[in-house]
């Protein structure tokens, strides 16, 4: 069996590369494409140093966190240096800044390729929407393949060195320390650009989106990149390494064939991403067709090609289980499910975003009140959803024996997970054509290009509702098989220790609800932190706006020859963003070591229910709210309702730049926060069992 | 000892009747007060015409709701009556009939008492604030007395008479699910009314508040009624006898010492009483006295010769013991904690309503997500305090034996409502006033009368803030100890069934983590209903409104004699609650028995934790959000930030509009809701364990 297991950190390892050479070639594919307008490249010069350097001074400040992070790891963990061997300790400190560092990479690598599609994807919708959706997909999915394969070859190479799956948690650790800060940093910068732009520029003179003469305008653009690319990139990068992590601690601890258990976990990921490979490679659009079919398409295309290739698996390699499968395709099959009950919810074609445009009719109250009450009621289905995949995960493998029940659960999370390669494609499609726009209306390319662009972003807006919906589902399971992980590392310190062992965590237990409570309160104050921070930096960058509009003489005009100072708002957005997102990621680390050091594992096991149940609540309303008030807006600016500049339209507004740090900044920052907190609760639970006050 | 348990029963109906006489006392003392204004007394003759014709009619439909409940009760509870014997079945529906019948009552009696005093207390304000004060605090109070001398004698009396503490839980559910509805109808009303009567009237006109012109004016005042103060009475009625059902069914089940037990819960609940008599009876204030401290102070009052009474009858009495005593003060000092930080984000003198009205400069859209996030954040210490004091509660009396920790969670939950009748007379002052202060406009009683009854009505504001808060967290406790009433329920059903009993609800099993991913959700959802529900029907009324002010000639301008037809709008609000009720009410407990018959005890288990815990946060962030806003309005209002008619006014207004239905239907319903769902979980235990199909 161990020859099985090999072979398939071989095959991990060869996928991974041949992921990265189709990378290569879509890259080379995507520069071969003209960029020949001076304007464009111009300001996509602009956008591309302004994220540069947002991202380094970011990642400088971010450096010092992880090296501090690395240096207590390898003093601490997994065991106090003095009291376990020295080499887990390295072990573990290593495959921390590996993950930390593949993090980074991540988000860099698509920042790059962004900054390269936008323009040329701007200048290919002159010639059609073809043309510039292959280059807005295929940028997006350069992107896709790296982050994934990355992912993959990083836990197959660790794992494949140190053979102990549990110092993969250090690997995960790291990865999802930065992208909580990333997706934090790079939130507050896209939003408090964003909502700016839009206060003074739309709402206050009435010039369009992405004008010129918006000092804000490149700053939003940069925005674009470093938060929905930047931050997305890092932030699935961490979730999948999450998934496959937990799932292969969880298969290591089995009873019995172990061997054929990890090696599952690890086919079943590499296949998902060979399946993104394929669902890349044969995207297609029509020459007028619909973008959003398209990517919709290449996503069920993928679906089919992963369940096939797990069959296939099942049938072939000798102690492979079709009740894996079976929980692997549940997962899968459920993620697709909450994708589609997201779309109903944002989607333009659909009611609830026209109910939303009608009662704007009647003021802002209402576009906020209607947005809140159907953003509450969507997160049911999903909440459905992931009870009733955890529920099947775990009743399927159950029987199987002791332990494989909650694998059963890690399983649907990496079963929902494996299509990620194209799912974050599909992520990173949407920010480049935005750009693209902005790009178009930039360079003077005409209405036609314009409008091209336009519905090419509007399929990106509808996509990511989708995508969204699979990432926070994906999270869901992976932090409740995270909680499986956490009891059983509490369970090997409990044995250590000589104390009696777990055997769950009893919500009758005061300690434990103790836990539960703080924990679910948790993502409220971390969201609202983060939504403070926009919205205290939006002040000040709307107050600089209003500035250069008044010193800058021929600016509001849109004299020829008069620039706004592009570089005093990205400056503003950059300080005010890397200030804000180290007290948000802080409070959801310290609050997890306080109720630790209090009450004990219990507690913490019930913090993180807790934590999951709200965090999920948490970040489908927001999200969800967000994208429905966005597309509401879009409605009403089709001309519904009153059209542009009715009563209709400022309220719709409103709830736009309400909804703008519900779904950019908190909502799917709220996912990386809940993985952060699992993963900090199973790396210390040696330190809670020896040290905690109460327990 | 049983007749230390017959003297209780007898000292109960002693101090409820004592209730009552002083009750009558304040009622006559009010109705004493001069009423002389002609003006006045129509308006407040239309005002009480309006609050009766709707409670009629709701009345009329609870009617029908609650004797079809009934005959369910009868037919299948506490066991099927073909099963289990007929006199339980008859017991738990009378005691149910009784339960809804004495809830009802509290709400008729709180709209009794409430349209005496309002136009007296308008009338008083000419004299100064310090009759006025009296006026409306001791209407208040009359509420107060009533409504927890009602619970006293009703929870004693059914007591005595059956034996059985576990009937109590029909008694509770008839109180609850009466509440339910009174509070989703009543929350829908006043809110529909309020908004409805702001929006046109303050935002469109620029008409003053209460303007008599205004057609949606007496339907605001008979909102304030309805909404508040009988929703509200019946809210606490509930949440009163529901902590009491809960203790005392634990009592009964604890091993040894039971009637001690009984006798300790009846003696701290007639305590609470006692001291919220002499708490009422000393309420003073100075000539020119600050009634914010006025009302604060006799809350103070009451909670140490509450601490001291039930310190000196554990002195006294045999059985009792200092460690029960020592989790009801703990619950009490956490709901004055609790009630000291809600306080700190609400008040109009604290830093956080100003950062709101100052983010207001800035545009709606921060004044709400300022607003939402500080919302979020203001739910964490309520969240802490309610963990804490249970933890604290359960490990006071753990060493009592078993099942003593969980009777001490249940303490602390009386221990927290011991005040009631003082948190009741404080929280009924505050619509009685604020009705004061609509009929002081609308009677023409001059500048000097409206600014009296304004500070009047701004107290009751900041006071609600700081009952609310004590009325959250006490549901909290007691729903977390009817968890432990649950669980005690499907033991016994368990036990006859001849099956395993549960020792607990582990969240490793995945049939509770389903229970609690669903349950997390229901009052995200049921709250959605409450405010589309308000949000329809403001959208109905203010097209009447219009169509009023542009087809009632003479209307705007205010000409002598023409008149709004006041009686559409009521209707409109009538017949819109009224349908929006049901559905929203029945939500929650359809999803109880959903799951329930799906999952079986453990999911029910989970169902309402995961209820519980999602019920807190949102009502918590809802309930202080809009108190938040409410007082940024006032504050702006006050001169601030630009003072009326700014863009920050305008601005704060959206703001307060949108926290209307959040703080007075939406927030304080879900504190009801999830009490029925506690209260539906534990009458069909038993049906859950016979007929569930996974379990």
């Amino acid at each position: 069996m161990e020859s099985q297991l090999t072979l398939f950190y071989g095959l991990c390892v060869l996928v991974a590369v041949l992921a990265f050479a189709f990378a290569a070639y879509l890259y080379l594919w995507v520069k071969k494409q003209p960029q020949k307008n001076k304007t464009i490249e111009d300001v996509a010069t602009l956008i591309r140093n302004g994220a540069n350097t947002f991202m380094n001074r970011e990642y400088k400040i971010l450096a010092v966190f992880a090296l501090i992070a690395a240096l207590l790891i390898l003093v601490f963990l997994p065991s106090p240096i003095w009291k376990g061997n020295a080499t887990a300790n390295i072990a573990m400190a290593v495959s921390y800044i590996i993950g930390a560092v593949l993090s980074a990479v991540a988000g860099k690598i698509g920042v790059l390729v962004a900054s390269l599609s936008n323009g040329r994807s701007a200048e290919a919708a002159q010639k059609g929407i073809k043309p510039a959706f292959l280059v807005g997909f295929r940028g997006g999915a350069v992107m896709g393949l790296l982050v994934v394969g990355c992912a993959l070859i990083g836990v197959a190479v660790v794992l494949w060195i140190v053979g102990d799956a549990s110092i993969l948690l250090g690997f995960s650790f790291g990865a999802s320390s930065l992208a909580l800060f990333a997706k934090a940093g790079g939130g507050i910068f896209t939003k408090t650009a964003d909502v700016s732009a839009d206060l003074t520029g739309k709402v206050e003179l009435g010039i369009p989106e992405d004008d010129p003469r918006n000092p804000a305008v490149i700053a939003d653009n940069v925005g674009d990149n470093v938060g929905d690319v930047a931050g997305m990139g890092a932030d699935l990068f961490d979730s999948n390494v999450a998934a496959m992590a937990s799932a292969l601690i969880l298969a290591q601890t089995l009873s019995g064939g172990e061997f054929a258990t990890v090696s599952m976990v690890l086919c079943y990921s590499l296949l998902g991403l060979l399946a993104s490979i394929i669902g890349i490679a044969t995207a297609r659009i029509g020459k007028n067709g619909n973008p959003t079919n398209a990517l919709n398409s290449s996503t069920y295309v993928t679906t089919a090609v992963y369940m096939v290739f797990t069959a296939v698996a099942t049938l072939l390699f000798e102690g492979f289980s079709w009740r894996i499968w079976g929980a692997s395709t549940t997962g899968l099959l459920v993620g697709v499910i909450i994708g589609l009950a997201t779309d109903y919810f944002t989607d333009d074609s659909k009611p609830i975003v026209k109910k939303v445009a009608h009662a704007s009719k009647s003021g802002p109250a209402f576009t906020i009140l209607s947005g809140v009450s159907y953003g509450f009621i969507s997160a049911m289905p999903a909440m459905i959803g992931i009870a009733v995949s955890a529920l099947i995960g775990y009743n399927i493998c159950a029987p199987m024996g002791e332990g494989f029940a909650i694998f059963g659960i890690a399983m649907a999370a990496v079963g929902m997970l494996s299509i990620v390669g194209m799912i974050i494609s599909n992520d990173a499609y949407g920010p480049i054509v935005d750009n693209a726009r902005g790009l178009a209306e930039m360079g003077g390319l005409g209405e036609e290009t314009i409008r091209i662009a336009d519905e090419l972003d509007s399929a990106g807006n509808t996509v990511k509702a989708v995508t969204k919906g699979f990432s926070i589902g994906a999270a869901g399971l992976t932090v409740i098989s995270l909680l499986g992980t956490f009891m059983s590392e509490a369970n090997h310190a409990l044995i250590a220790a000589g104390k009696e062992v777990l055997t769950g965590f009893d919500l009758m237990n005061p300690t434990v609800f103790f836990g539960i409570l703080i924990g679910a309160a948790i993502p409220a104050v971390f969201s609202a932190m983060l939504i403070l921070g926009v919205d205290r930096n939006a002040q000040r960058m709307v107050a600089e706006i209003h500035r250069q509009f008044n010193s800058i003489k021929g600016l509001r005009e849109g004299k020829a020859g008069v620039k706004p100072d592009y570089d005093r708002c990205i400056d503003i957005a950059t300080t005010g963003s890397l200030r804000e997102l180290i007290p948000a990621g802080m409070v959801a680390i310290i609050a997890t070591v306080l109720v630790g050091f209090i009450g004990g594992p219990c507690a913490v096991g019930g913090f993180l229910m807790g934590n999951i149940v709200s965090g999920l609540l948490l970040s489908l309303f927001m999200s969800n709210a967000g994208g429905l008030w966005d597309n509401s807006k879009k409605y009403v600016e089709a001309g519904n309702e009153g059209g542009k500049g009715s009563e209709a339209h400022k309220a719709a507004v409103i709830g736009d730049t309400v909804g703008d740090p519900f779904k950019d900044t908190a909502g799917p920052s709220i996912n990386t926060q809940i993985t952060v907190v699992s993963l900090v609760a199973s790396l210390l639970s040696s330190l809670f069992v020896s040290f905690s006050i109460f327990m």
